[in-house]
């Protein structure tokens, strides 16, 4: 079996050359040395591990599929840039963000910039025009649905959603993408339009499993490890599908009003976030959230069980599995 | 001859209905009722009447240029979104801009959703991929020095700049989208390599001819008819190529130091703008601004001169003319 970590890494030292290619020196160069930030700042790099494995797993010279690999991860930066300058954030893994090391023009204009080339990478992809255009469909409505989902997440901040709700939101937000990414892939590979979508089926239910998943090691994870402070979700107020189960399970008025009084407090002592935590594991939701990312991962696999078996194959199954295998 | 103003007004009609078909009600509603205000709002349309011209001048058929239409006028709309915002601009002809009536993270996720749907229109058009992908490289490529210009103008806000570095600003800021509409057109209409690229330039020298009457028109324009306070460009300082003109032609230093006292001086009153404006005219600067404009339409129309004679390179030229012979 594939180990998922190491072919990442792999695929990862592949790609960061690549990443590096494509921006070039010109005027203004404040707006290109944003642009080259998070690009350049590494990362886990899934999503180009995605494109290539998916090209590879239907029968294509994953090589064929560099490009398109850049230019997706150039689009989930332009969205983290335009996310963090929404979302206030000023540190991005201890990095400052475009906003804050730059300024608010700097962070709009280098997203735009990112996105705009990142299309014109995948136009001039040394591949029949008629699977360019296939792929792009995909990757232009992956982010007109990621700003939808951005969009929801900025309407809802501190409110409780439905489960139905949560789940169409990190679906847009992060789903999407990983979507495009595996079928875009499989087209640069040769796939047929039935074949990409099952791609693109995989990645989105992967991607799910991938996000609630994290919202798990918000709350159950190791602070230590996840480099995310104790309670920082609960403080946040931050509404997953363990908080959405919380509240339609808890029928004790008491638990569920000292739970409520926690949740979103921005000065609770570390003290009452680990007494939301306990009152989440004892309703259930936390072990709810996990066994929902494993059913998530486990349709994911199921869904790519008609490719031929291959390493990339492999590969993809592996990295759904360690989606939710994880400590970081 | 042809009435350019008419056949704009005759255009924009036509298009106005394929404007409003594109952007369908889906969640969250704020996100698309925003994308929606400035397209809807109507304007000019040169753009629009642009793409379709250049495809009947080349001998194609017009309305298979109309997706492609749509999506240049919704570029455009994205960059003033997103302009706006930057610049802190509250009002756009009378109306809230879109982080004034809405909010900063709309403003910036409508001109995201925005762009990325006009790729998705451009890459559903019904012509062959490879020409789809061809107009891609022009509109990506535009969008990105769009980009670059928008982040130079900031980069060097209440500064004198040379005339190279406005006119390199101004064809980065109005002329390649202009450019990338009348060469898109082309390709849409049939056109080889050569003939986009020709069309390319004639719209990019019409977009500065264009322009830099617009920056004329805001010095020596009728504000009762422009709209523009009396004034403005002065009071805000703007770098225009009147102003770079008097800077290296006023060699009287009395004259040259009030001149600088008053540009950029956000409170002058009206007496002081009409004093700065008296001494551009003397200085020669006004006429030098219209000529430069003159001589750049004149390179237009002759950059399109091989063009076989037809309903739709009569407009071109007209449209040419009309760029530097309007009141608005």
């Amino acid at each position: 079996m594939i180990n998922a970590k190491e072919y990442l890494k792999k695929k990862s030292a592949e790609i960061d050359g690549p990443i590096r290619m494509y921006i070039r020196d010109q005027e203004p160069m404040n707006l290109i040395e944003a642009s080259r930030q998070y690009p350049y700042a590494g990362g886990k790099r899934m999503r180009p591990a995605m494109v290539m494995a998916s090209c590879g797993a239907v029968g294509g010279n994953p090589s064929d599929s560099v490009p398109l690999a850049v230019a997706i991860e150039y689009i989930h930066n332009f969205t983290l840039i335009h996310d963090d300058l929404i979302d206030g954030d000023d540190l991005r893994r201890g990095m400052k963000t475009i906003h804050n090391a730059y300024s608010m023009p700097v962070s709009i204009l280098s997203g735009d910039w990112l996105f705009s080339k990142a299309c014109g990478i995948v136009c001039g992809m040394d591949i029949p025009a008629e699977r360019i255009v296939r792929i792009m469909k995909y990757v232009t409505e992956a982010v007109c649905d990621i700003g939808r989902g951005e969009q929801m997440d900025v309407n809802n901040e501190g409110k409780i959603v439905s489960e139905d709700y949560y789940m169409e939101t990190i679906k847009l937000k992060t789903g999407v993408l990983f979507g495009a990414a595996a079928a875009g892939g499989a087209i640069a590979g040769g796939a047929d339009d039935k074949t990409a979508r099952a791609l693109y089926d995989f990645a989105v239910e992967l991607g799910l499993g991938f996000q609630i998943y994290d919202d798990y090691l918000g709350v159950a994870g190791d602070p230590s490890v996840t480099g995310k402070p104790v309670g920082n979700d609960i403080r946040k107020g931050k509404c997953t599908c363990m908080i959405t189960h919380a509240f339609r399970t808890i029928k004790d008025r008491k638990t569920l009003e000292r739970f409520e009084s926690i949740l979103g407090k921005e000065d609770a002592t570390d003290e009452e976030c680990a007494e939301a935590r306990k009152i989440l594991e004892d309703a259930g939701s936390v072990d709810y959230a996990m066994n929902l990312a494993r059913s998530k991962i486990k349709k994911a696999i199921d869904l790519i069980s008609f490719l031929p078996d291959s390493e990339e194959k492999e590969f993809m199954t592996a990295i759904a599995e360690y989606a939710i295998n994880r400590n970081i």
